[in-house]
């Protein structure tokens, strides 16, 4: 059997823990070599990105417009990053919310339209999850 | 390659607006002779097609009921409509909501249950996205 | 023409009304012998499965932690059931929401993670929606 592969797509910053959550225990279910797993984020998803939450995140404050403190967040994120998950945002997304992608930490791509990503990667035989 | 074939779904009323900037992006990503695009609209995203909302919308007020003015709604979707991209309605979602399929806009296709839509046109190929 | 097969995904509690009334109408515009359809609920959707929710339902109330009171749920998902439609809940998600899976009824398959469940029934060929 080839491996399972995954595109979870977010479009809402309080869907991250959920979604690593989800992540975590597909791995741990089927094994990490069997898992071919891609995270798409667009829309409100990628306002856990600003700084101001990577700040809050990083003094252990949250702020609700964040979701999900992003100093956290991305500290999740790479772990999962060095298992192989890919992660990748939308640069209208990134965008309509002000943020420089320059700013982004290295795991993550920008694609021009996550839209387009997702249905590639579906096309390719991807399952696809709403998260 | 041929088109790239999508179906976005969205059954709440407050996806309308994310979902017409997802489909216009995903449009100038590929060009529009690339793209093969389907909107199905059940549950409550129909609501937003009733009379108070696009009355609501014509007077340039916005209903917090309606999720988007209906008129404005219209209006975006009937320029995507012109760019041939398909908006179909679940009947049983219009029946649930009240409102009276002949009142829609003729761009509007209505079928008998949403859900066998989305279904047979995934089994045809498309990408599905839930916004 | 083979069977509709439709996988439907949900993790909020809210969406267990939704999901029934999309089933439904969707059985009645094909045909039950039509039909092949699996439900996989995760993350907060299994919280409406708690013992809690059950007695509320039973009694006739519903409490607003529990999406719907569960006694009326699990009669709802039962008729289905006896329809043939599958019902499968994550582990993960239940032991996150301290629920015994040995609590619940019979007609409700628990699976070690959902997400798996949904990747494979994918790559058979099942429609994804996510209600």
């Amino acid at each position: 059997m080839g491996k399972l592969k995954v595109l979870f797509h977010l479009n809402e910053p309080e869907k991250w823990q959920g979604t690593f959550s989800s992540i975590i225990n597909f791995v741990k279910d089927v094994g990490q070599e069997n898992a071919d797993i891609e995270v798409v984020a667009n829309g409100a998803a990628v306002s856990a990105f600003s700084e101001k939450c990577r700040i809050a995140g990083g003094s252990g404050e949250t702020s609700t417009s964040c979701g999900k403190a992003t100093g956290e967040l991305y500290e999740e994120m790479n772990k999962l990053a060095q298992m192989g998950i890919r992660f990748v945002a939308c640069r209208n997304a990134l965008r309509m919310h002000s943020l420089d992608e320059n700013m982004l930490p290295p795991f993550i791509t920008v694609v021009p339209a996550g839209i387009t990503e997702i249905a590639k990667k579906q096309a390719e035989g991807y399952a696809y999850i709403k998260t």
